[in-house]
């Protein structure tokens, strides 16, 4: 395996940014936009932490993210920065898309268009085959199959596009094999694929993670197909995600008579697409190109701290609680500017008081 | 069984010009609009014929309808005419309605709303097994269930909603039962629920008369689903002759593996509702009356014979052929005025020269 390219200064300070305690991909991006630059943004994080009324972060060390960089390096994989090339287009279009991904194979896939193929991990054998099937017909006409490398239609998913192009996005390390069963194939679509991951090399997936990583997953492709799904199953957040994106959601049907149908057919009647084949799956997504469609995309307000006041602060953590609540919401009940709110919220996030939730919601933790 | 209402002079003159050979329904409504009453009509036919330049057609005695009426109240049955009370409300908005149907059961049943389930006669036992849940949980709504009495997924309709309400619509004559192993339940319902038929008794089924009975199953009901049905299928066509009536079409899906799912599957493509239970149908249809959208309608022109030359019957002749055309298509070929359009194919078809097709499309006869 060739030694990637190596990590530069600028990609060094992102890593320090990126792996920040409490620095998520939305923070990450506000703190980008008001200091600058990720060396300006770190030097600013103890003095904005004292003022979130917390303990200043665990920022790493420059020697920290050369240590990371060495073990991505070593194992032939390298970082892909969003801002930076290259990075995959679509993805960088997503509001929360991750500062940075690390991958290992074959980076020209990113430049093909993509379809993300999500399901059942306890999928019916028919629907396995039927998976595999799709996915094949999907690559021969030229899409590159995007999957969470999961047991299941995930698995069949890219064996089916093995040979011609899939993309694997795992939930912990790139380095860790999860499930243990689909080692081979991760190794495999680490030279003939490409494989992502958001997490550092060892990290193990936790509950967490997958949420995360479905996001990746939906944010990549130009539409998302689901196979086989329970009600309130991960591939149904996937698919939830993928509209939230403004991408294409596509469910094959089943008998609703048949448990693993239930989510696909609910999707359906939802507005989803129904697909039985690759033609029909074709048919949605349109020319190639076509659904370059940017997400709706939440503008941050860049506002210096010295702009707020003390009362302020405290109006807004009182208007907090472990519930999560809009920031629109928090903007319109406090009266305060919208520029001012987010920059309390930062604070309290490195301040590690907030957690951030989807559709731009956040809470105090307790 | 008690002997059903007597027939009128009205009705065995109706019932004179319904059976005059060449006289379909939309000859029928336009010689009624033309002539002003059935009576009227019968003694133009022969000058109408003779100038489409044909032999007359043949016109029942009033002894022939009386003989077919003691008949039909002999079987318990009685008629309904479209104009007259009772018929269904919504069958008499559909263009093409029967001008009369033969009706044995419980004449209750048409003031409910109803909704039609069609699908296939070699239907999975799984589907079967669906289909009389849905029938029936649909029943336990206030719905009564339309269907053909055909073997399979209509059987299982019926059976579902027998104690409730449910409405067959026979092929053939009321008095003959097809497939004959559904005697019994066909024979159930002409009490317990009601079997209606466009045929006079006797007569044996025929391919040509299973199009028009799926037109009365889709003109009765408010919506139709479709359980499980193969491409080009008669449930497809029923589904088809719904939409055009401008009712709800539903459809259950299956597997894209299982080929009697692809006509529902293609259905839900095209943009008929998925329904999995019949909360989905209801909902689906909503409440009840809500729907009574009347079908667009042809508006037939009256014009006289006489207003009509005999080169613009010539021209007409030669712009049709074998192959069906649009009747606006000929006026528009033709140059001459609709009303005189309609009433040259009027004489062609009492002459027995024209065939009417769906689409308000004709051709001549060889």
């Amino acid at each position: 395996m060739a030694r990637a390219d190596p990590i530069d200064a600028d990609g060094l300070a992102r890593l320090r940014l990126i792996r920040t305690t409490s620095v998520g991909p939305a923070t990450y991006r506000q703190l980008l936009l008001r200091f600058g630059s990720p060396l300006a943004a770190i030097k600013a994080i103890p003095d904005l932490a004292r003022r979130g009324g917390g303990r200043t972060p665990f920022v790493p060390s420059l020697a920290d993210a050369e240590r990371e960089a060495d073990r991505v390096a070593a194992l032939g994989a390298r970082y892909l920065f969003n801002g930076r090339d290259p990075y995959p287009a679509l993805l960088s279009e997503a509001d929360d898309a991750p500062p940075a991904l690390i991958a290992a194979g074959d980076l020209s896939l990113l430049d093909r268009p993509m379809v993300a193929m999500v399901g059942a991990r306890n999928a019916s054998a028919a629907a396995v085959r039927f998976a595999r099937q799709l996915a094949y017909d999907l690559a021969l006409l030229g899409h590159v199959i995007v999957s969470g490398l999961a047991r299941g239609i995930d698995t069949a998913a890219h064996q089916g596009a093995l040979a011609t192009g899939t993309i694997g996005v795992v939930a912990g390390g790139i380095d860790i094999f999860y499930p243990p069963e689909n080692e081979a194939l991760q190794r495999d679509m680490m030279m003939r694929g490409l494989v992502l991951s958001e997490q550092p090399p060892g990290t193990e997936p936790h509950a967490r993670h997958f949420p995360s990583r479905n996001r990746i997953i939906a944010g990549l492709a130009q539409g998302t197909v689901v196979v086989e799904a329970a009600p309130r199953s991960g591939s149904l957040i996937t698919a939830r995600l993928a509209a939230d994106y403004g991408r294409d959601v596509m469910a094959v049907p089943g008998s609703p008579l048949d448990p693993r149908a239930q989510g696909c057919n609910h999707l359906i009647r939802e507005g989803a697409t129904l697909v039985q084949s690759a033609a029909d799956v074709a048919e949605a997504l349109g020319p190639f190109g076509a659904n370059h469609v940017a997400a709706p995309s939440v503008d941050f307000d860049v506002a210096a701290s010295n702009d707020v006041g003390d009362r302020d602060r405290r109006d807004i953590v009182a208007l907090l609680g472990p519930s999560p609540v809009a920031v629109d919401e928090l903007v319109r009940q406090s009266g305060i500017s919208p520029a001012a709110v987010h920059a309390i919220l930062l604070e309290l996030e490195l301040a590690g008081r907030l957690a951030r939730h989807a559709g731009a919601r956040v809470s105090l933790d307790a």
